[in-house]
C-alpha cells in the first residue's frame, strides 16, 4: 500500500479522517507509524497528499489531512477482456487499476467457462476491493469503471462501436501477421481473448467493427502477463 | 500447459516417451486426450514437435514422438532481480521463463527481507519446477540459468562487469529522470530493485558499473507487473 484511499465516510471534518480495518492495521503493524508521522493518502476520485497521524491503534487511525497533488494521468485505454478464471481475475483487476486503465469490460467468449460468471469475485464490492488495492499500489485515486458483458454478440454488434468511439481498435490475437504497435499517441480500445484465444467467428465479429488483429510474437503468454506487456508496449512510459 | 517438456529420463526409445505425474494427469483429465491424438511436446534444450498418444491413463502416457520445429528465440536479456518475496518469486520465475529470459540473477538488496533467502522455493528443484511451467506456457524448451547472489557488494564489484559484457546496462529506478527506452535492438542487462526500490548507495554502485537509471512513469508497479512492462517495452514484439 503506497497510499491509502480515503472515502467520504472516512472524513470526520474538512481536514480530518478516521480509518479502520485493513488500512489501520497496515500502518500500525506493517509500517509501525506513530503519532506525528506523515502517511500518504488520496481522496477517492480526488487529490493526493499526506495525513499526519493524530492517534493510532491496531483498530483505528486519526489523521489530519493535507492535499498537495493530483492523481497520475489515466491511460487512454478502454480494455475489453474475455472474463479470466476467478483467481486470475483478481490479479488482473489489481494490475489494470495499478496501470491506470479507467474503463474495463469483462466479456463473454466461446472459451470462457460458464462457471467463471458465477464467481463471488464478480460481485461489485469484490471487484471494487481489487481495484482499490491496485489504485493504492500505484498512488492513484480515480476509480475505474468495470462493465460486465456476459453475452458476446449483442455487446459487439450493439454497444462496442459507441464504446470505442474514434479510438484505435486493436484485438490481441496470437498467430496473426501484424505485430502490436508501439508507443502510440492516441486513445486505444484493446480486446484480449481468453485462455485458448478468441475463436475465428469472434475475431471476425471484432474485425467487422474495425478492430485490427495484432500479436506479441510466437510465445503464448498468460493473460496476467499479456496485459502488462501490451500496455507497456502500446503506451509511452510517461503515460504510466 | 501449451507444450509438455520432455526430459532424457522420459525417453524409452529414439522416438518414444513415457510420461507420468502432472503431465499425464493434464492430458488425461484436463484435455481428455485419447489414443491416436497428437499432443504438443518439446525436448529439454531441443526441438519442439508433437507426440501421438499410444496409450493413456491418469498415471502415464505413452507417446510416439515427431520433432518438426525449434524453440522460440531467447530474449537477449540478462535479468538481475532483487529477490522478491517467496509467493511473488514463483510467479516471476514463471513469467520470465515464459517471456524467454535465459539468464536470471536473484540478488540481495538492502530492502530484501533476510527471511526471503530461507524459503524452500529457492531450492534448485523448486526453481526448476517454476521455470518448467513458464517454458511449457510459452512453448519453449531452453532452460534458463538462475544464479543466486545473496551478497550485493561482491556481486556488483567483482562479477557484474563480466556478466554484463558489452550489453546495454539499465537499472529500473522509479523517480529517475530518463524514461525506459523502447524497442532496442541490442542485448540488455537490466536490474530491478525490491519492493521499496534500491537504496541510493546501491543505485550508485550500479551507476559506477555503467548502469543507467530509467523509469516507467509515476506509477509504482509491483515487480510481477514491472517485469512484463519493462520487457514488453524494451524488446520488439518479434523477440517474444
Amino acid at each position: 500500500m503506497n497510499l491509502a484511499l480515503l472515502f467520504p465516510a472516512d472524513l470526520t471534518a474538512e481536514n480530518r479522517a478516521q480509518l479502520s480495518g485493513r488500512r489501520a492495521r497496515h500502518w500500525h503493524e506493517v509500517t509501525g507509524a506513530q503519532v506525528g508521522d506523515n502517511v500518504p493518502v488520496g481522496l477517492l476520485n480526488g487529490p493526493i497528499g499526506c495525513g499526519r497521524v493524530l492517534a493510532i491503534t491496531s483498530q483505528s487511525v486519526d489523521l489530519e489531512l493535507e492535499f498537495s497533488g493530483t492523481a497520475p494521468e489515466p491511460l487512454p485505454l478502454t480494455l475489453i477482456l474475455a472474463l479470466p478464471r476467478p483467481k486470475m481475475l483478481r490479479r488482473v483487476l489489481q494490475t489494470v487499476a495499478a496501470m491506470g486503465v479507467k474503463k474495463i469490460v469483462l466479456l463473454n467468449s466461446y472459451k470462457v467457462e460458464k462457471s467463471f460468471w458465477q464467481t463471488p469475485w464478480l460481485k461489485p464490492e469484490a471487484i471494487r476491493e481489487q481495484l482499490i488495492l491496485g489504485l493504492e499500489q500505484a498512488r492513484d485515486t480515480l476509480m475505474p469503471d468495470v462493465i460486465l458483458e456476459p453475452r458476446f454478440k449483442p455487446f459487439v454488434e450493439d454497444r462496442l462501436a459507441a464504446l470505442a468511439g474514434t479510438s484505435r481498435r486493436l484485438v490481441a490475437h496470437p498467430g496473426t501477421s501484424d505485430p502490436c504497435p508501439q508507443a502510440i499517441q492516441e486513445p486505444v480500445t484493446l480486446c484480449i481473448g481468453p485462455e485458448g484465444g478468441f475463436i475465428p467467428y469472434e475475431v471476425e465479429k471484432l474485425v467487422d467493427q474495425g478492430f485490427r488483429s495484432v500479436h506479441l510474437g510466437s510465445r503464448i503468454l498468460r493473460v496476467e502477463n499479456a496485459v502488462p506487456v501490451l500496455l507497456g508496449r502500446l503506451f509511452d512510459s510517461c503515460s504510466f
